[in-house]
């Protein structure tokens, strides 16, 4: 497992005096922390290709020599915390006032939705670089502009504060979010 | 959606007289039955790629020119069902009295016993191709197989029959193995 040394990671982020690296790496560390914990198993799901061609320059070994980015169907991230069933979204944003709807496919919004339904626990975790704050948005607060029921093309930074819940940026883990959940979403 | 048309899918695997396409083509439009239906929300995982070379063609356009396929790091398929999380992965042989324990790769074992430490319904649909079945198996019933206490290097056929709830074939959906998680596995 590649684990990073503690010492190494806090000399890393003080000495840059960046908060983490990406939001992406950030939550995977996380991830990786409750999985040897065993305090939950959430994996982040591959990066969708499709593939045209294939090369076999050896008898086991295939070699992809043309392919592309397909977008994602659902969320990047699911798994089980507590026999509850989990998924999200990671989302940054260099904006200062809000996160541009723009950002989240159609299909991830209606992916959310499916899981709320479900009985799934479905949110986003948005990272706002500007203010280095982190957010963990259920999606009953995410739904009102989804549905456009609140007519806008953004979600205010102001939602995230007073609706969302701030996911404190530490050593290990990196985002404990699911300290957020334990908190406000399972009863 | 590509789901297909009842009498074209119907026609054909009765004039081919083969019992569906692969095993995971009629697991995916099983899925696609369950997501449409709004019975449960379980997906594919993409298949991970290593990408090496990236070229950019034209200025929006990604075009991977070298990958390589990855070994998974868990099971192909997840989701969520009636609140509970569901985990597996399908396999498809030709042999006659037993599945190999190498079609079930050490971290994929490991994978399944996470999630079911977790609470959740973690499994294998195996496909013997002989003799035209399919099987649904539970991780407490391959676990003294993956953990060696039967110390055999394949699962027999038997024990899939004895132990494993067979799924029968239909025409929509294909394999309704959540009717098997129905009657056996929540409580």
């Amino acid at each position: 497992m590649n684990y990073p040394n503690k010492k190494k990671q806090f000399e890393k982020s003080t000495t840059t005096s960046k908060l983490g690296m990406t939001l992406e790496a950030d939550i995977n560390l996380t991830n990786l922390y409750y999985l040897e914990k065993n305090i939950a198993v959430i994996h982040k799901k591959p990066t969708p290709v499709q593939v045209v061609k294939v090369n076999y320059p050896s008898r086991n070994k295939a070699k992809i020599t043309e392919a592309y980015y397909k977008t994602p169907s659902t969320t990047d991230y699911n798994g089980i915390y507590r026999s509850k069933y989990i998924d999200f979204d990671c989302k940054e944003t260099n904006q200062k006032t809000s996160l541009p709807l723009s950002n989240i496919h159609k299909h991830q919004q209606q992916h959310l939705k499916d899981i709320h339904v479900q009985g799934g626990i479905a949110f986003l975790i948005v990272h706002f670089k500007k203010h280095q704050k982190y957010f963990l948005m259920p999606y009953l607060v995410l739904k009102p502009f989804f549905d456009q029921e609140i007519n806008r093309q953004s979600i205010p930074y102001e939602t995230f504060v007073s609706q969302g819940y701030e996911i404190p940026f530490g050593l290990m883990p990196r985002l404990d979010y699911l300290k957020v959940i334990d908190q406000f979403l399972i009863v």
